[in-house]
Order: structure tokens, then C-alpha cells, then sequence
């Protein structure tokens, strides 16, 4: 049986190699008049900076878990690299980017096979950069979700499971958030929603996928341990940090003052939101810890993500010590309850994501960005955008919950999620991998 | 005598000093009029992707080996970073791109001390970069070509005999053959031989040097081990995925349509042959692996590398899913052969080479990249540049596999190659350098 | 005690959330019309690279020291990304970049908290790139700046001693070094000192006060040991090198020949001299190791920090050759005398920087780089600008050890710096921040 299981994704593989041998991929000529190659040679550099946090996560997540599971836990990471960009290649970024169907989901078939997509139009949203560059750029932040619910689920997923889960999670929950808040006729993006660089689309559709992960997998069987090695979640906050400039820099699709801003800001609430979160440790009598710098950092990031091209220096400082102090909390209570949700992925990524929207509701500037419709944010005295991130919120929140806990129940008909609970104490890297630490 | 010895270097590094000293290196003023600054933008940074890529490289191989061989292991690839960098500084770089010696070789004094090179006109194949960045640039591949084949001999090479060899290398084989590949007067550039960035100088030459090296130096007395850390191999595939950014989008020289699309196609093979090297390996009935995954990204890494500019995406996924399941059959009868490439760099970087120069001839398509002279790949019909690749591929492998031999016969003659057995069981680490992990 | 003061830090980031809410950051318009987009796109760029600089040397550092000590080494390179760039937020970049006062500070209210930096004027000195773009990227040298003196008192200083330590040596001697040497109105600057990307800024003021460091805080209970993790250092000096790509690149603060220039130099020297180490450690009868290899090529990388935009290719592998020769000579010195500099940061990055600092004065022509405007360095004949550069050597000198010997002082006298020998005994990791390796 798992023998047969095994051949089914071979067979995928194999359809694709057939197809794609007699499918029509002759480009026309491509009309290059609105390329701005300052912007092309900036997106280039970006999608690589973006590539290398997947990495990133995979030690800063890896680093954390038990030793029996590190490389079962970096795998988990780096398969999206290979799954999601395959998906992405034959029909993910139709999906998130094609012809709207309702305004919640692209037409599979728009670039099916990536047809047309090197001679398209460039998107309008990324009007100076080829289109094959904008799919690529985005195909990054599409391999990332996914791998941040990792931890949520952590020590006790079986692989094959996990695999299939991902699948779905990308096909009927980050391709239709992507399509509503950045394809022009998205509903979100038509209500306005502002989301700079994904704090809706990767955050929070990840931190709810990581809440109803943890609560549908259950507690795993020892769910206290020492971080397998502290240093591998240094280097992956340091890769993490790095490629960030990527992913918020780059998400002002051009080389300028925008991009500029969007990074200081980054910077800001990034170091800030270690500082506080550091700070709130030795506040309740904690030793500042090199764990507790990196989460806070990662958390900063997080928050600033949605907000990072459309406010202030100063106030990206208040967000990113908002994030730690309340991400700080509630990992604090979750700890309190049974939920195992092992790395902290929805206090952290969620929780992070969700303040990082609001407080963009509250401190967005049409003076830092005039592509902004909805008024000035809640700091401004005006309320209209602050309401929608709200509804937004709630909306997104309730969507990527509900529609996890779905494809969890889903998958784990198809194939069950857990581990048995043998396996789960030899560790997932001999059972799961063969491997060892 | 080992004292002897070690002063010739020492030497070397003087004569260099006393030279650059007196030598005229006054640049008449640069004409700067074709440059594109976008392009310098692009090129700067993919420089510093490619640099990345051996430390990656090293940590790839050295996560593999024996514990008490992974500093030894990932030292020759670092070295490779100063002993190349300094050769090509002096006349390397005159030898790979200097004025053409019979299409095959450049003449060493060309731009002897670099002499010339900052104020040197635009490469004729990248015209609107400088031609010290062109320089800058193509030095990281000679850089990583010799550290690809460490892998083939490593845990039984002396440090002193590698040092020579590599040296020998890169004059005798890779010199030669990226001249005649990339040098406008070069015979394989006249042939019509496409190779976008590296499929054949670099891949298939380390490959078949690889092979001759694992031949030459015979079985180690223990080849079989655990893998010392298989999270280095996963930091190192990170490292070099992303780089590879940088090593086929650079290959456009310009900051455009092609490096996007360069780019896509990398993704695409790359993703592509890890699901198909952990998928044939389910099928075989073995688990699906962190090494898999890693080893089969980065053949379809290698496999793209000489396709990337030249095919549209779904070819690509095609020349992932091949090479992936070519390299992993010919891995398998390596095995059961005498065999120790210790790393399996033959059928990975060879292997894989080969693969993706045979499929660039069956898939170039004129419509991506206009630059290609000889007609269509084999797949729209056309049979002349498929048989030119497939000569190309006879002729460079029996020079790069009977070069290669020659030079080990060489370096072995001037100084040992392989370790005594007493060092080879203490390990290359303490005995080679001292040093410990 | 400690309680209290650890809200002290809690209350200054409350202090900048208040002030950030209610600060005016309502940018006018800005002026656009003297950027180079090129530029943007490769300053934006060089910011991410000098940014995983500092990640790269946590581990260049933390793979050295003993194994209790690896996290906290780590964490006191990452908490300066946390702490440093808040206060060049709030005070820091006007401290260095704002209106002169008298030659040598800025006023810390130009830019007070980021005010006008958004819609600035772009600095003199970068042109073509927005102001705001400037200050990110100042900000990480900076950032690694107090990093680099970790080295010398790693293993026995307090954590939040170090904390202290580092804002008051960023205020009293960063900050007044960067805005003398690289204020249009500093004195150091109108002298006519050339230093391109932080030899003396960066690197001299480093390794000074590493210097008086180590002699403030005295021998270790236990100097000698083996480092804790060749493969760690191998990886800091893989990140250090490409980062430095940015370091040196970017300082020409344009994409074009000079950034290309710079680069071809850095690759040069680095290279050169980590050949050098090595050689020079066979010659003295020592096995070529790693840890030298990595050594010398980032005592390579000091040395040609000020001259890389300044010389020659053939007088780069000089600077690199001498360099090596030198530091190398400096460290076996030290060993012998009771300096405890733990991991040699004074002999080499303080050495290495004055050697850099002295041979821009002997190598420096006004081919490469126009814009020296006190002629060219001694080989060319010209004595001035040596001697201006050998004055500034000894001025920069002075101030950088008197200075942090008075802030260690100070520090100590506020908070132990050095902590208690069970302490010690115990490692800093468990004692200062409850982690393990």
C-alpha cells in the first residue's frame, strides 16, 4: 500500500514530463517599452534574498525541536522549495495571479505550464518588471507559507501526510488569499485591505493553519525538551533577517525611495521587537537569551511586514515592541493550556500578523505611500481603513482557521497526519527520513 | 624536504609582491560609454551569489564524509577561493580570456597582472559591464570548478598534492576549456556549443575530472560511513540554491528578459529533480531523505545550468525529472562497482552535465534566446545543434577525463597524492591540518 | 537590584513608543530628481550583504571560543543588529551624520527619530541614492563595529555590562570617528584621510578597543582551549566574505566601475592573504589549517576595507600579502605576552586596519579613484598624503584606546563588566543567558 501510494506522485511527475514535452511554449514577442531595468536588477536580487529564508527557517525551526527531529524538521521546510515551486510552475501561479473567478481565486488555466508568462504582460501591480520575474518573485513567498506552519505540527507529522497537506493548504488557502489582496480585482484588495509585503497572506494564513494544526494533531507524547542546538536558530534568524530585506524590500516591485523606506522600517521594528522582547524576559525575571533575541527579532518582522511600505521610522518602532510584548504574552498563556502548537507558530507568526495589520490600520501615511485609497490610518483621525483591516482581519482569520481545520481533516482521511506513537518516540528523523543528526 | 617544499609557495607569494610592485598599472581612462548600470547593478551582486556557493559547496560535501574528515573536506573547497582568486589575478584570467591562441588557450600576458583590465574595453559577450566585473565575475566560476571535485577524492588526498593539483587543473583543463566555450575565438564557441552558464566547462569537466581522480586514487580502506551532519549538506544545498541565483541569472549579463527567465528555468529543473530523486527512491522502496532531496535539487541545479537562457519552463521541469532519475540509476551502478567517487560527483555534476548539454540541444528554442545560431533544438525538428552538442560532449569528456588523469600522474610524481593509511585512519582533519570537529 | 535594572531598558523603549506616537513624521515631497535607480538597486543590495555580516561573525567568533561560551559570543554580534540600530533611530545617524559640531559629531536632533530622513536631501558624499537609503546602510557598519570587539573579552564579560558598554562606545567613539572621517565638514575628512569602507572607522576603532579591553578585564581563569567549531568559523568567514562584497561594493555608493574596482581588489587581497597565513604557518613548521586559511583571508578583507577603492589589483595582493605577514607576526607575539585579546582582534582587525590604513597612503592613485584629492600615496612619489594618513593613524589610534578605556571605566563603575569566576567556570551560555550548545 505505501509501496502504491509512493508510485502516485512518480506518476504526477511523469504526466508533467509528457505534457510539458508536447505542450505549445512558443513566446511572442515580448513587449519590453515599460521595463525599468534598475527595477528588474533590484527583483533579481530580491527573489534570491527571498529564496535563502526558507533555509533560514528551516534552522531557525530546526533548531528548536528535539535532536531526534532536526532534520525532519528542515526537510519539512525545504520540500516546500520543490513541491510548492513544481505546483507554482504547472498551475500555482494561475491559480494566485490568473484570471479572476469571483474575485477569490485565479482560472488554473490562465499560465497553465507557465504559458505565456514569458512573453505576458507585466503585471499591473509590477508594471516595470517582466512578468516571469514577478511569478518568480512571488513563487518564494508561496514556498515560505507553508514551511512556517511547520512548526506548529512539528515532532509528530508523518512526511507523506504533511506532503499531500501542503498541497492543499497552498491550492485552497494561499492561493485564494494571495488572488483576493494583490490581484486588482481581488475582494480584499478591492475593499481596500493593505498588505505590503503578505502579514494577511503568509502571517496569518500561516499562524491559523499552525492554531488548527496543533489542536487538531493533539499533544505529542513528551512535549518538553531542550532546543536541539540554539545556534542553528541564530543562523536562521540570520538568514531570516537577511532575506526579509527581500521580501519587504522587494515587495515595492521597484528600485527606490519606496523599497528604501519599506527596509528602515524593517530594520526598526525588527531590532526594536528584540530589545522589548528581551527586555520583557528580564522583566518577569527571565536571563535574556539568544532564543528569546531571535523570536523577538522574527516577531518584529512579522509585524512589520504588512505595514512595512506605507508608515513611518518612528511608529515601525512602536509596532515591532507592540508585537513582542503581545506575541510575549500569549506564547506565555499558550504555554498554559494544551495546546501544542510546538515552536509557537501561531503566537508568533499569527498573533504577529494579526498586530502587524491592525496597527497598519492604525499608523498608514498617504505621505509615505500615496498608492494608498482608504484614508490615512486610525492615528490620523481617520477610521474607514482601521474598519476595514478589521473586517479583513476577522474574515481572513475565520477563512484560513476553518478552511485548515477542513483540509487537516482531509488529508488525514486520505492519509493519516500523526505519527504512530512508536515512531514518534524513535524520533521523525529515523522513522520518518532514515536519517540522524 | 616537506620543509623545502613548503617554501615555494612562500616564494611564489614574494615574486607576486616584487612584481606588483614596480609593475605599470597606470589605467588610461575607461570608456564608459556602452555600460549599462542597471547591468553593474545585476552583475555586482550575482558576483557575490556565485562567491557564496563554494562556502555552500563545502558544507554540502563536508555534512557528507566521515566525521573526522569534514574540516579537511570543506577546507578544499575554501582554499580554492585563495589559490584560484590569486592564480587568476596574476594570468589566470589572461588564460581563460586573453587573445586567443589557436581558439583554444589565451595568451598568458594578455592582461598579465591584471594589467589592463580596469580600463580594459567591454567583454565583446557581456558588453555593458565593465570588463574587471566580467573578470570579477568569471573568476567565481573557476573558483568553484576544482572545489566540485573534491568530493571525488576526498577523505584519502594529501592537502600539499591537492593544492598542485588543483593549480595543474585549472591551467591544463578548465582554462582551455572556458576559453574555447566562451571566448568569441574560441572552437567550441565557433562550433555553435551552447552553454549558458557552466554545464560543460564546469559541471562535465569536475565530473569527469571526478572520475578520473576516484579512479586514480583508488578505494578508501573504509568507504562506507555514516554522513558526519546531514544539516551542513542542508545549510550547504541552501547556500547553493541560492547562489545558483546568481550563477545562471548572471550568465545573461544584464539585468532582463533572459536572467527572469534564466531564473524560472532554475527553479523549475531544480524543484523538479528533487521530488523526482526522493520519488524514485520511494519507489525503490527506500524513505524519502533530507540528502535525497538535496542531492537531487542540486543535479537538477547542475542539469539547468547549461540550459537555463535557451528553453521555455516546461523543458526545464523535463530536464530536472531526467537528469534526476539518470543520476540516481547511475549512482546506484556506481555503487556496485569498485568505484569510490567518495561523493558521487560523476554522476551528479557529471552525469547531470552531460544530461543537460544533450537536452539543451534537444530543447533550445530560438525564441527565448535569439543569440543561438545553430537552429532549434532536436524537439522542433532540427538535428544540427543536438549532433554539434553531442561531438562537443565526446570531445571535452575524453580531454577533461585524460587531461585530468595526466595531471594526477603529475601531481603524484612532484608529491604524493594519497595519505598514508596511518593518516587515513586518524583522519585528513588532525592529520592533514590539525584541527578537529 | 537586578530587577530594577532590568527595567530600565523597558522603560527607555516605552519612552520611544510614547515620543514615536506623537513625533511629526509627515514627510514633504521629495526630491527625486538627482537619483540613479542603478544606484538604489545596488545600495539596496549592499545593505542586505553588510547586514549578514554580522551574523557571519557570531559564528567566525563563536566557533572559536570554548564550548560554554558559543551562544553568548553569538548573541553579543546579534543583540548589536537589536541595539545599535535603535539608537541610530532615535539619535544615532544624526549622532554621525547630522550638522557638525565642530569637525567632530553631529547634532543629535537633526534627525531625531528619523525626522527628514524620509524626504531628505540625499548626503553629499552618496548623491545619486535617497538619504534614508544612506542611513540604512551606514547603520550596519555601525552594527558590526562594537561586534567586532566581542573577540576580545569573550568568556568573562557580563551581558548586560556589554549592553551598556557597547551604547556608550558607539556614542563616544563611533560615532565621532565615522562623522570625522566621513562628514564632508569632519576633520578627518577635510584633512584629506582616505578610507573608503571603514578601515579606520570600522576597523582600527575595533580593534583598539579590543585592545584596551582585553587589557581591562584582564587574563581569562582558563586561557587556552581548543575552539569549539572549526566548521562554525569556516561558515562566519563564508558569510563575512560575501557580505564584504557589500561592504567594500557599496562604498562606492554607485553601481559602475569604482564598486567593480573595489570588489576585483577585495577578492585579491583576501585571497592573497589568506594564502599568505597559511604559507607563513608551513614556514614556521606549523600544518595549514582551517582556522588560518579563515584567519587570514578576513585579516586580508581589514587590510583592504580603506584602500579598496584606491589601488590597484597588483597592489592589492601586496596590501593582502602584508597584511597576513604582519597580523600573523603580531598575534604569535601576543601570545607571548600576557594580553589576553581572546581571539586576536586587535592583531587583526586593529593591525590589519593600520596596515590597510598606511599602505592606502603608499598605494593610492588618483587614476583609479579621482576623487583623492591629496595626491598619490608614496610609491608614486608624493609624500603628503602618507604623512596626513600616518598623523590621522596615531590621532585615531589614541582616541579609540584612550576613549574605550575611559568607557570601560565608566561601565564597570555602573556594572561590573567582568563576571564572577564561578561564573566563568561556568560559561557565560548557561550563566549570563540559561542556554546550552
Amino acid at each position: 500500500m505505501a509501496k502504491k501510494l509512493s508510485k502516485i506522485p512518480f506518476v504526477f511527475l511523469a504526466i508533467i514530463v509528457i505534457v510539458g514535452l508536447f505542450f505549445p511554449s512558443v513566446p511572442a514577442k515580448v513587449d519590453t517599452s515599460a521595463y525599468n531595468y534598475s527595477d528588474i536588477a533590484w527583483m533579481l536580487t530580491a527573489s534570491a534574498l527571498v529564496l535563502i529564508m526558507t533555509p533560514g527557517l528551516a534552522f531557525f525551526y530546526g533548531g528548536m525541536v528535539n535532536k531526534k527531529n532536526v532534520i525532519s524538521t528542515m526537510l519539512q521546510s525545504f520540500i516546500c522549495m520543490a513541491i510548492i515551486s513544481v505546483l507554482w510552475m504547472v498551475f500555482g501561479f494561475s491559480l494566485a495571479f490568473g484570471d479572476t473567478v469571483g474575485g477569490i481565486i485565479g482560472n488554473p488555466a490562465t499560465f497553465f505550464m507557465m504559458n505565456h508568462v514569458i512573453d505576458g504582460k507585466p503585471w499591473p501591480l509590477a508594471p516595470t518588471i517582466p512578468l516571469v520575474l514577478f511569478a518568480l518573485y512571488q513563487l518564494k513567498f508561496a514556498i515560505i507559507t507553508p514551511a512556517l506552519i511547520t512548526g506548529a505540527f512539528a515532532e509528530r507529522i508523518r512526511f507523506i501526510s504533511y506532503c499531500l497537506f501542503i498541497c492543499l493548504f497552498f491550492i485552497f488557502i494561499y492561493a485564494p488569499l494571495a488572488h483576493s489582496t494583490w490581484h486588482p480585482d481581488g475582494i480584499l484588495f478591492k475593499l481596500g485591505v493593505l498588505d505590503f509585503a503578505g502579514g494577511t497572506v503568509v502571517h496569518m494564513s500561516a499562524g491559523w493553519a499552525a492554531l488548527a494544526s496543533a489542536l487538531y494533531l493533539k499533544k505529542r507524547s513528551e512535549p518538553n525538551h531542550q532546543p536541539a542546538r540554539v545556534t542553528y536558530v541564530l543562523l536562521g534568524t540570520g538568514l531570516l533577517w537577511f532575506g526579509w530585506i527581500g521580501f519587504n524590500g522587494g515587495s515595492a516591485y521597484a528600485a527606490g525611495d519606496l523599497a528604501s523606506i519599506a527596509l528602515a522600517n524593517t530594520m526598526a521594528a525588527s531590532a526594536a521587537a528584540a530589545l522589548a522582547w528581551i527586555f520583557f524576559d528580564s522583566y518577569k525575571g527571565r536571563k535574556p537569551s539568544a532564543m528569546g533575541t531571535c523570536i523577538g527579532a522574527v516577531v518584529g518582522l512579522v509585524a512589520i511586514t504588512p505595514a512595512a511600505g506605507f508608515v513611518t521610522i518612528p511608529h515601525s518602532l512602536i509596532i515591532g515592541v507592540t508585537a513582542a510584548v503581545v506575541s510575549n504574552l500569549i506564547v506565555e498563556w499558550r504555554t498554559r493550556t494544551s495546546i501544542d502548537d510546538t515552536l509557537d507558530v501561531f503566537p508568533c507568526h499569527g498573533v504577529g500578523g494579526m498586530v502587524g495589520m491592525l496597527l497598519t490600520g492604525v499608523f498608514a501615511n498617504q505621505h509615505i505611500n500615496p498608492a494608498i485609497e482608504n484614508g490615512n490610518g486610525l492615528i490620523f483621525g481617520e477610521t474607514h481603513l482601521f474598519l476595514v483591516h478589521l473586517l479583513a482581519l476577522v474574515g481572513v482569520s475565520v477563512f484560513a482557521f476553518g478552511g485548515s481545520w477542513l483540509l487537516l481533516k482531509l488529508t488525514d482521511f486520505i492519509s493519516p497526519l500523526r505519527v504512530s506513537s512508536e515512531d514518534e518516540d524513535l524520533g521523525l528523523d529515523i522513522s520518518q527520513h532514515g536519517e540522524k543528526l
